[in-house]
């Protein structure tokens, strides 16, 4: 991490200036999905709103199965600026052909008329069951309820963030606070995800060439902040962010047709707006890496039936592609998985992997060692392809935290990558095998 | 299938003339992995051999790290005759460095004395426990047993069958006798595999342009027939068989550092000599399909904690290669394989898969349904990207039988592909998560 010195705040989305949200309850998730129904009424639409127009990024999931408000915000971002969100759980709104588009607009337009902005400044954001329709009566009285009970403080935020959540256990936030300028800033954030999570996110929903293959949650963000930020600034900072955050986690390996990530800054600080070429915007890209990295931290270690959180560090590859195609097959791995669920210091399935996967591996040059989490004190396994001569106990007592980072050092080139991972649980299984007497599972 | 009349016949791999085989205990189990632990003294030390010199085909895993057994086969099959196979279950003798190497031409320098064979003529397999030095007093004492125990009844077939057994639960095995040239003819084989499956195997252990990325058990398995086949055509219609065979099913869609396929011809048959030209070739091809999909099949129903056994069925595809990816992303999803274990015929993580594998897929061309295994009457759940009238019941009942075929359809070119594959269930979790109170499981 850099010297950038930045303090924890509450709030969330709406500890910047400007920004308000609501959360409420319209019965989508007991319409939508038997597994996350809607017991106790958890609320199923969220508001998040800024006082004036804001520039804005966004970054879409690359499934060519790609649900309809991925769609329109892939093409309303492209405008630069956008002024709220709407987003509802317990429907995706995926593989719901023209009446999911003719619904992702009925949203924005509700919202639009609601709050009096044009329609072209609202986002729209679903997850939950694939190929429903959504169940728009609700939805209209959602967003009519949102709207009206839109605020500023905690509380709000924190409805919004429940608004949000399908199969989380966990709300998932984050506010901070930093000079930028002489200016105080902050940014803040929500996101949800825990399953079907292997995000692989470009700016236009496109596959770049530059994405590793089997790229693969619903994971869907939003983060808010008072900074003013020229919107193509913003959109390159995005994308530095999700690259080392969101597209760097795995739960299942399954990527979403609905991951989403949105950035809104609507300048309320008052700085000196950030360029290309401004000096404060390093400062603002650490920031936000802070805000991402955490969030997407939250997702793995709340993740279906997740009970350890491994990072895999792959150092020494031959070229960034071997890196990355090194981690995410030590990552989503079953056998290496399930070795990690119990606590099993187990090098053979992970140089098994790594001489499955794509990139360049050589046998007696591997070295798989334990640490702990952002420790570079590192107890080896194997050393050049050979055990060395840590005992089974050590080993064991290094794999068996709830978190901990696996180096895996190929010793061939010069480049890393990383892959925040976690295990596969009898739990995972059982929560994802479905429940056949429940026809509203059927397709989510 | 063809036309080609075959009798399935008793004895397995010492069906066909002149083929003796044993099966021993000597103790490798128990130390070579906790796990698969010798209780009740399974036998873990195999020999199956031929009274005559053979012709010999092999194909070996494509993973880059690779067992030292599966060096020398690949090395001593390009002479194109064998005589003899020994086999070791319990330790993989993989990661093992020069010793392992000096183990394995050990093994094999040790049958060619006590059988006064040449020892280019022997070939070696194992598997078991990855990283540990074969125990080579206990390895010594099974060769000279089953050298001396050596029988070509059905009871010696058993006992080799059961000493390559790791966590297999059944005996995979199957011997098949037709007309060739007038003459009767006899193919035989045996196999082990339940974990650690998803084979792409070549030649020559080296990774071609044709194997889809991201192959992924130890299986073994040794074939041995009476026909005379020339060593080149036997080593064309083993690759066919095992393309349509081995390197189309996945358990956990981890590929293993050990997997091996070899078969010995001995020609006591007395047919022609089968070469490229020969008109009775195709006959032979399809017996040798046969053995192989029969034998493949074996290892994914008796999969690590398998419940059911679905063939995915892709069609329509762009490309072959976007057949075989479409394939294997609908094989290998975490989600997929989840809900058929819980009988859920949940098309949106279907979908969701096709959409982020490789292969080209539009939402609105797909088509997704259920029938029998190899039955041509299929209920539509998805047609064109939108749900059918199918009932929830109805589809329900398509997923529940123990095997199904799942049918894609992508409409979009003429390629076919498929992959036979199996559930996610807790039980698998459970058996490979480890058992970290035994050191002997580390590294297997």
């Amino acid at each position: 991490m850099s010297k950038l010195k930045f303090t924890e705040v509450p709030g969330a989305v709406v500890a910047p200036q400007g920004f308000l949200a609501s959360g409420v309850f319209c019965d989508i998730k007991r319409l939508g999905t038997g597994k996350g129904s809607n017991k106790g009424q958890k609320r199923d639409l969220a508001l998040i709103v800024s006082e004036v127009p804001a520039t804005v990024a966004g970054m879409f999931t690359t499934n060519q199965i790609c649900a309809a408000p991925v769609k329109v915000c892939a093409e309303r971002v492209k405008a630069g600026t956008a002024q709220a969100i709407v987003v509802n759980s317990g429907n995706a709104n995926a593989c719901t052909g023209k009446q999911g588009m003719k619904d992702a607009l009925a949203m924005t337009a509700l919202v639009a008329k609601q709050l009096h902005i044009p329609d072209a400044q609202i986002l729209v954001g679903s997850t939950g069951r694939i190929g429903v329709n959504l169940p728009m009566a609700n939805v209209r009285e959602g967003i009519l309820g949102a709207a009206q009970l839109l605020g500023n403080d905690v509380p709000h935020a924190d409805e919004a963030v429940e608004a949000i959540m399908t199969s989380d256990t966990r709300s998932k936030k984050i506010a901070i606070e930093f000079k930028l300028g002489g200016r105080t800033v902050r940014i803040g954030g929500m996101c949800k995800g825990a399953g079907m999570i292997q995000p692989g996110m470009s700016a236009t929903g496109a596959r770049p060439a530059a994405l590793p293959q089997g790229l693969h949650a619903t994971m869907l963000c939003f983060i808010t902040t008072d900074a003013a930020v020229e919107a193509r600034t913003l959109h390159a900072c995005l994308q530095e962010a999700v690259a080392n955050s969101f597209n760097r986690i795995t739960v299942d390996g399954d990527m979403s047709t609905n991951d989403t990530v949105l950035v809104l800054a609507n300048g309320l600080a008052g700085n000196a707006r950030l360029g290309r070429k401004s000096a404060e915007l390093k400062a603002f890209q650490v920031a936000l890496n802070h805000v991402t990295l955490e969030l997407a931290k939250m997702i793995v270690r709340d993740g279906e039936g997740v009970h350890r959180v491994v990072t895999v560090r792959v150092a020494g590859a031959k070229t960034i592609q071997d890196a990355d195609a090194a981690a995410r097959a030590v990552a989503n791995s079953a056998l290496v998985k399930t070795s990690w669920h119990g606590g099993d210091p187990n090098w053979g399935r992970i140089i098994d992997a790594l001489g499955y996967s794509p990139a360049k591996v050589v046998e007696n040059k591997v070295d798989i060692g334990y640490s702990a989490p952002g420790s570079s004190k590192v107890l080896w396994s194997l050393k050049r392809g050979q055990p060395t001569k840590a005992t089974f106990k050590e080993l064991c007592a290094a794999a068996a935290p709830k978190e901990f980072d696996l180096h895996i050092r190929l010793n061939l080139g010069k480049a890393s990558a990383l892959m925040y991972a976690a295990d596969l649980t009898e739990a995972y299984v059982d929560y994802n095998k479905g429940d056949v007497t429940d026809p509203t599972t059927l397709g989510g």
